[in-house]
């Protein structure tokens, strides 16, 4: 048997659509009573012809909510196979006790039986207000209309479904070209509140058309996951809810091996880095998309601590909503993360400003960095000068009085 | 040599003034100049007739400002013992690099000067913009007018003199009546963001007549600011600046020994409460004062982690901001805390209020809870469940729009 043709070279371009670009793949969305507002859409369905390799990342909030926990066993019993995925949003079956359970199994149920497929194929999402039922009577309707009704074609559809407080929807694919032939990645996700690294309330659903063992795909998407969908923050809450999915469909023939590996990583960072940069640029409130790069750590760890404390500071934040070049903040922000290192030989620059080093300031280039910060694109480096070579990136939005009006006023 | 008699029994009463309240201290503020608007006070001397026992407790941030280390070094030098306390507001004269330590230094040998004593016996205090240098010539000129101005019963010109963005001057006083006659404890503290346990730019100066030896004062003032000035938080962040210091005139002829001990820390926790609170009340935007109370955790540890995980979680602050009793929001930061309880054995009160129990909300008692949340004095209750019996209690204030509008423009 031939050995199959090697991919260490692919070129990666964008593909039209999202979850449905991948063959293989159909989605459906309607609006079943779940949220108020008529013709809204609150409830979609994303379906392979067949169970075909899943793996799911969940948040590690103690608190777990029903599909979450549904999901998690559906996964561990099929040994990483499903047919579907179904998701609601305007509610997120949380903190709902024997009852929660029963409707998130049941919404796998029913859709199992809509596809004749086994209940433990199908994965669940919600999101939405905790602590509250699911309208069942609305929801299994909905599900019976939504399967009836899948098609190619209908990604941005879903992409809108999945969104509560979301400002617009998201969702992103691309081809990568190999040695085997084509496969293609696509996406969705929404957030955007409860956004930490771990998984906060964020859904996000990837499928792709290569063909990869359970095994594998889990691996790639926790790979990718950690600089991506693990690398933003909104505003340091975890939620109860956080779910990324793949599936694989395998339609496009390409197989994914040990040598295809890192094109395959590669596409699944690109589309999930476009999601996850999506999800921040539309956090609650958020008018700039903030990148915290921090350098020369002694650990990855370190680098990572050190970039999260300044991503979730909320004077950091709310001085960049403000377009002021307060690096004092930021230095302050550094200095109680818990990361050992010495402040006179740390660099902060803000866009490519350098406004501190060896212990001062440099106030002359304010007004350069604020030019930098008015912009929507914001970038903060900032040198730990440990003699390591570790880094890690960040990304953040900035923190405005619209976070608090919709956050105090979410229920209401 | 007869034994002095026991304190073990002894009462407390409120006493007008703040830091002048004890016998044996003086104080004095002016406008020098650091603040641009006229008249407004922004340096303060705080003094003993004598050098006198001392302590100071700093802040954990790696990146310490001038006047801390400069403190420190004293306290260190003369092993706790202090004539006097000079500091201004409008410049926190950190990361100001050799520049700021000179002038820090120079603060204290001009007051030093002034008082005719040994310059490692004043303490040295600033609050303000980060990375900006000390107007040393309108600093100076302003250490000599406030010395040749020092009295008593100008405590609340004190407690002015230090306010930054403070919305109201915080003082208090009490007398501690015992069998060896009474002796009173006094202070005064500013906020108000940057408030986070462990030191957060607070600054706070606690006097008192009472004799007590140095290595007495401070393990008082450790023991005392754990449950006060350590256990409240506004924003999570942890300043540059942050020193508490405590001195003791002995004036009232009370000696502190063990056996009164208990009398002395009693005295120190009610009025630290009542600074530590004030700071809270007053903090950036902030419209509630909301205590955090955390029980049945494993451990002491636990019980605060999980209360200043609530504490600090901006979903729940601006949940409290709108009166809005999501206990879903709650139970979401509880669960990220990173300890480990069962939400099925967690209840969650809002007020008196039964909110969530055995994994499901009362959603009917919702209204009552709001009623409570209307109001400026906000309780929240957690029990982790866990069988064990540790607890602690974290103050926080609610999160407003009126926090972002002040620190996005609080330089400019």
């Amino acid at each position: 048997m031939p050995e199959a043709p090697t991919v260490r070279d692919f070129t990666i371009t964008p593909a039209p659509g999202g979850v449905t670009a991948p063959q293989g793949f159909r989605s459906a969305a309607v609006h079943c009573g779940i949220k108020a507002a008529a013709g809204t859409l609150d409830l979609a369905i994303i379906a392979a012809d067949a169970a075909v390799p899943a793996a799911g990342l969940f948040t590690t909030n103690l608190a777990q909510a029903a599909p979450v926990l549904v999901s998690k066993r559906h996964l561990s019993q099929t040994g990483g196979m499903a047919r579907a995925i179904v998701v609601n949003s305007g509610c997120a079956n949380a903190c709902t006790g024997d009852q929660g359970l029963s409707d998130a199994a049941r919404m796998a149920a029913d859709l199992a039986s809509a596809l004749s497929c086994r209940p433990e194929h199908v994965l669940v999402a919600s999101t939405g207000v905790i602590g509250v039922n699911l309208k069942m009577n609305k929801v299994s309707p909905g599900i019976s209309g939504a399967a009836a009704a899948l098609a190619r074609g209908k990604g941005s559809e879903t992409a809108r479904a999945i969104m509560t407080t979301d400002p617009f929807a998201k969702e992103h694919a691309v081809t990568v070209h190999t040695a085997r032939g084509p496969f293609t990645v696509g996406g969705t996700a929404k957030g955007s509140g409860m956004i930490e690294p771990n998984m906060a309330t964020m859904l996000a659903f990837l499928t792709t058309d290569a063909r990869v063992p359970p095994a594998l795909l889990h691996r790639a998407l926790k790979e990718s996951a950690r600089d991506t969908f693990n690398a933003i923050t909104v505003d340091g809450e975890c939620s109860t809810n956080d779910s990324l999915f793949a599936m694989a469909s395998g339609a496009s023939g390409v197989a994914i091996d040990e040598d295809a590996y890192p094109a395959f990583v590669e596409a699944l960072l690109v589309v999930s880095k476009e999601l996850a940069l999506g999800i921040v640029r539309g956090g609650e409130g958020a008018t700039k998309l903030v990148a915290v790069h921090v350098t020369d750590a002694a650990t990855s760890d370190d680098a990572r601590r050190v970039a999260r404390t300044i991503a979730n500071s909320p004077l950091v934040k709310t001085a960049i909503h403000g377009a002021d070049p307060n690096w004092g903040r930021i230095v302050a922000a550094a200095g109680r993360s818990g990361v050992q290192f010495d402040v006179q030989r740390t660099t902060v620059r803000v866009g490519d400003v350098l406004l501190f080093e060896h212990g001062l300031p440099h106030d002359d280039a304010a007004p350069l960095a604020e030019e930098h910060l008015k912009g929507t694109d914001v970038r903060i480096d900032v040198s730990l000068g440990t003699g390591g070579r570790h880094e890690a990136t960040i990304w953040t939005c900035d923190l405005s009085a619209e976070y608090v009006r919709i956050n105090g006023a979410y229920r209401t």
